[in-house]
């Protein structure tokens, strides 16, 4: 194998763009200095279209579980009801903080590998008038599903005076996302996704009504909480110290993501989706989702024919690839692409290719080029 | 396009293995210092395995024009014989170096696109015995063709007492190259073709033979002059001020060759080659060479029903994907691909996947996948 050579092609974290990796490397600067504050107030704003909000988007340093714990103390006190749409391993993660925190934990749980039934949600939601918030996964990264946050929104709205918290870790960025508008009442997310820079930055945006909750929750919180951070952020800074380099490398990032346009990125990953999920039907590779539940950043299969971590394995160790694989309930069950942030086309058509080769080393029966065809076919309808 | 991506797969520069661009990031020393002095004496001896000598490797700041220019000036004195084979472009600077420096310059030149006919060149010398030098190119990279040198090394021992010069700036490293078993006299090479590094640094060894005759050849030259740079190596130092973190990065390439073994690095390149004319063959596009005169470095495509600089520039334009036109006579009639130093097959499936999408797009018959489908088969084939 070529040293030095990796091709990391997992659901996060996701490459680094070479501009973003040099704009890391800038000189440190202190973070109460004036040049950070206007790295902070260049940077806070930019990030509203992705959340499509008008709210402050609040910046944390920590990685994505940490703004997923700073919904659950601030939203909500000790015993009041929560429900949790449970669709994969990180739905599962708010439902351990949500009873961590002792807070009345309803669950609902989906198949892993399906989105959640809005309609049954709607039902449970009319018979628990006493549920303060919904929590919910946009996609849920461990089963490669994107759950249609845009239909729940309007049914909680319409069914329940309960708050929406929405995780949006591994798809914010790169898919539409419209925080008001749908009425999404806590959103959060993490750098290491589509925002195409390491793990180590949170964001978090929260509703009129989200604040009105917040401010009067009285339970204990210092680091996680989210007042302290908008406060700071009226005056251009954190209230801890913040990952400068970071945020330097969110700048580039943001300029990244507007040159291209945010309403192309989100089109490029469709695109990279569909590219990824037809090369694996040509290969009659068993998608783990269907087509309506299928996310935009990562596609996982469950193969039949061998084992889906002794491809991972070959193709590692021969070529330097990291594909992904299942979590919890789907370890060693399924195999998981990552085609988000800093992903081109042709990265997919890489990927495609080599997984051919790994399918052919392992004894498959395929036919060699045929999963990069049918990818090639997708980006050629979309040029 | 996605911003900030581009892919360089042009015969040199070649791109930069991540560890190599750390290496030269390193804080910069003093060319006097120990630590330099340190550097040099550990990095000189390991590029003798390279070149295939026990002689000194020289080590010059400069592009592989620099070395190219060093040799005959070094080499040769005003009115001397020289036979230059012309195979291409780079076997053509050769003949403009020995002509602007006043030699006596007979030319072999070759159809753009062949080797070097070994037998032609055994009648000229027979016939010319008072010729000097031999300058050849071991691959000319304008045509993508690997002269068959270890075979004209053997013709002119056994014809003339001329000494044996060759340009190996686009394969050193990447091919075999047995300097003194082969019987070459000055071999020189460039940082950014094989060796994976920025262009900024020549080498260049000599034999015993040719140390002779450069020692009597009363030409003027100072910044060129060979000598001084065997003697300050001598001192672990360059006569003059080097390019520091080239050294610093070379040092990290050639651990990256080590660690691979430099067996499997020309293995590597076979395969390269392979999986790239295949991959054009299936797809029906003309080759420049033929598969015995084909260098393992780069490939070029003379295509007939579309035009080579439409495929590039749609290529660049559409993915970020860089490939190489044709240089002086080939100019706009053929593309080449690189495929030297920081390569590994995946870049090459890649490669040929976008070119496909490319070739359709200009609307050109073929079946999609199909040079994927035969670069795959021969990645298979070899592991």
């Amino acid at each position: 194998m070529l040293p030095d050579y990796q091709l990391l092609r997992i659901p996060g974290p996701t490459p680094i763009p070479p501009s973003v990796q040099r704009a890391m490397s800038q000189p440190m600067v202190g973070h109460r200095s004036a040049s950070f504050q206007e790295l902070l107030s260049r940077v806070a704003p930019r990030l509203k279209p992705l959340f499509g909000t008008k709210q402050d988007v609040l910046i944390l340093t920590g990685s994505g579980t940490l703004a997923l714990e700073a919904a659950v103390v601030n939203a909500l006190d000790e015993g009041e009801a929560a429900l949790v749409l449970v669709t994969g391993a990180f739905g599962d993660r708010f439902r351990k903080m949500c009873q961590t925190y002792g807070l009345d934990t309803y669950v609902i749980e989906s198949e892993w590998g399906r989105a959640f039934d809005v309609e049954e949600v709607e039902n449970f939601l009319r018979q628990h008038p006493h549920i303060k918030a919904v929590f919910a996964t946009y996609c849920e990264t461990s089963t490669a599903v994107l759950n249609p946050i845009w239909e729940l929104a309007k049914v909680i709205q319409q069914n329940s005076d309960a708050l929406f918290i929405v995780d949006a870790v591994s798809c914010l960025g790169a898919v539409e996302t419209k925080m008001d508008e749908w009425g999404i009442d806590i959103l959060v997310t993490g750098s290491q996704k589509a925002l195409m820079l390491p793990a180590g930055l949170a964001f978090a945006a929260i509703s009129e009504k989200g604040w009105h909750k917040v401010q009067h929750n009285r339970r204990p919180r210092f680091y996680l909480d989210l007042s302290r951070y908008q406060q700071s952020l009226s005056d251009h800074a954190t209230p801890f110290t913040p990952a400068v380099s970071l945020v330097m490398g969110l700048e580039q990032a943001l300029n990244l993501i507007e040159e291209e346009g945010l309403e192309q990125v989100i089109k490029r990953h469709q695109v990279l989706k569909e590219m990824t999920r037809q090369a694996f039907k040509a290969l009659s590779l068993p998608l783990l989702t269907s087509d309506k539940d299928a996310s935009p950043t990562v596609t996982a299969v469950r193969p039949s024919q061998f084992k889906a971590d002794d491809l991972r394995s070959l193709l590692r160790k021969k070529f330097g690839l990291t594909l992904a694989g299942g979590q919890q309930k789907l370890k060693g069950e399924i195999f998981r692409v990552g085609h988000m942030g800093y992903c081109s086309p042709l990265d997919v058509l890489q990927t495609i290719a080599a997984i051919e080769v790994g399918l052919k080393q392992l004894g498959m029966e395929i036919k060699l080029g045929q999963g990069t065809q049918a990818a090639e076919e997708v980006l050629i309808h979309d040029l």
